[in-house]
């Protein structure tokens, strides 16, 4: 969110969002997984291409299936809930793709909260749930304040400590507005999310300086270098994630920091937990009246003069959905690379491949 | 967090925990506050005190009482709850002081969350909460997990804004412990709180660099200069003061941000609105089995090898947990403004100022 936006390298091509949809879909349902399961994966998926959220779009389609070929993930789960009291859910993927348990948590904090004001959902044992801002947002769409967390296998730095430590859990908080749309944040807890190094080092561009250090825990701006994100604001980014780690693993019993440190093969098997808070608003207030309010707040901050460096202040998700807009109407551009993976899975697996719109 | 340790100068005089809050509570009953709630206040000062956020401690006692004398603040007002749905507490606080409305509200929280699994507390219209890790503590003595937020008055930067447009909304997380005590995080979205600018300017240090910008929105490390701290990780930190202000301001129809930079008089008055939400680990499994996770989960942390520049890797609340052991032990240093103002404040009150340890 901090970095800019990285310039494209090499020839892309253009698809429409639906296409697109149609052609994940079709893959993952090839693969075994049910098809309303499919589909909701891949809007998950096109959801973060149409966002501008590349790393955790289409181009992940190869990795869950080889989550699928190692059993790391099951194609055809079925995932069960508990719900040991009225607000709260334990929604138990049982090794479902991310999509499919968070989808099924973002639904059970709705049931919990229209019962009791605030529902929760715990989400245990998935596999790469990709943008969580998804599921915050589907959350808000029933007229909800939602706040969504997950926790990964480490792959970030910790205040004082060398090497990956923790993950680079986000945090989504996502806000129902009126005229305007929603308030929709979704941040990881480094400076840098790591597949937003990938995407510059994919443009030939440093990084900003104290995102990144190499594999010897030295301060780097060459993306080529950078082995590990650092967590943002120090012990601020890592006392997050360390916390989230301990509500979204240690709530349903499937610890990751220690068994990662562990060092056991079991210890670094990727799996993710998280949770979904829901807050009905019309527990609190009319929703028009909150609705009303949020668009004051966004009016108000929308007409702050702007900085030195900027032409315009912006609220959060709102660049997502102006990209989300843009991409609806003219297509989703993708690199040489996701393109090539996503047609040769869909040849090998007899999937209908789209024309493209470009390219 | 992240700015280490500012050595004192001048000298400083100390005092016994259990006399500070009395001499505290003194003050506050005589200025009208009814007994439990004066001893709530000063608990809760005297806490920060102990754990090193001066800042947040004792010397904010002339403070409230100005927000008494100005009618802010209401020394014994009649804080009222709602609970519109069962997990689900409104707390009007009708300007009464923080420590009051935010602990009613954390023990509405936990109520909800015996009920219902989790539990929420919105709490309206108070004044300067303080540190609000003190009222996450308290829900987690009760066996749960905790998240709090509070809102007030724009004192910080937004990314891409110039000027005050955002609060410096603090965010605490409390998880209990088993072996270890409490993991509590309690972070400002700001890269530096307010007062520890100030703690710098008065041990005649440097800031950090991009912790702070002058009134003219140039970056400086001169606390002398510093009007403005900057949001953690630019829009990450603006981000998150965002939400938590329509979270915390909207949930109860009092928003901050609009009539603030509306520039009313009426609405630059100080207030806050905060919310506690409680988890209530039992309702996922037995309370044993989580602590325990919760310290393995630190035992790894702490066991990784430390960078280059710590000797040693903490987890969030450890340094203001052996901050409050040592000052429990040998007595609560208070710099010499802070203690003149208290001790002519009880003088001209009629209230008995103790002895010091030393000074």
């Amino acid at each position: 969110m901090t970095t800019g936006t990285v310039p494209a390298r090499g020839s892309k091509v253009l698809i429409s969002a639906d296409d697109l949809r149609t052609l994940t879909a079709g893959i993952f349902e090839a693969r075994g997984v049910a098809a309303g399961d499919a589909a909701a994966m891949a809007d998950a998926l096109v959801w973060a291409n149409l966002r501008d959220v590349d790393s955790h779009g289409v181009s992940r389609v190869p990795r869950y299936l080889e989550l699928f070929d190692k059993g790391l993930s099951v194609p055809d789960a079925a995932v069960t809930v508990e719900r040991p009291r009225a607000a709260v859910a334990i929604v138990d993927a049982h090794a479902a793709p991310g999509p499919v348990a968070m989808n099924r948590g973002a639904d059970e904090a709705v049931a919990g909260a229209r019962d009791c004001g605030i529902g929760w959902a715990s989400v245990r044992g998935t596999v790469h749930t990709g943008s969580i801002g998804y599921y915050t947002s589907r959350v808000a769409a029933a007229g909800m304040a939602s706040v969504a967390v997950v926790a990964g296998m480490p792959n970030m730095g910790y205040e004082g400590a060398r090497g990956a430590a923790v993950a680079t859990s986000p945090l989504s908080v996502a806000v129902p507005a009126g005229r305007h749309e929603l308030v929709l944040l979704d941040m990881a807890t480094s400076v840098i999310a790591l597949g937003r190094i990938a995407e510059f080092k994919a443009a030939g561009r440093q990084l900003p300086p104290g995102a990144a250090v190499t594999a010897d825990g030295e301060p780097t701006t060459d993306p080529a270098l950078a082995s590990l994100p650092l967590p943002v604001g120090g012990a601020k980014g890592s006392g997050m994630s360390l916390v989230f780690e301990l509500l979204a693993s240690g709530l349903v019993a499937n610890p990751i920091v220690p068994g990662y440190h562990a060092g056991s093969k079991e210890g670094r098997r990727h799996r993710q937990n998280g949770f979904i808070l829901a807050v009905d608003v019309s527990a609190f207030l009319p929703l028009e009246d909150f609705t009303a309010t949020v668009d004051a707040t966004v009016d108000a901050i929308k007409a702050l003069p702007p900085s030195a460096e900027a032409t315009e202040v912006l609220v959060p998700g709102e660049r997502g959905r102006r990209c989300e807009a843009d991409r609806r109407r003219t297509g989703v551009p993708l690199g040489p690379k996701a393109w090539r993976e996503l047609t040769s899975l869909a040849e090998a697996l007899g999937v209908p491949v789209p024309d493209l719109l470009q390219g």
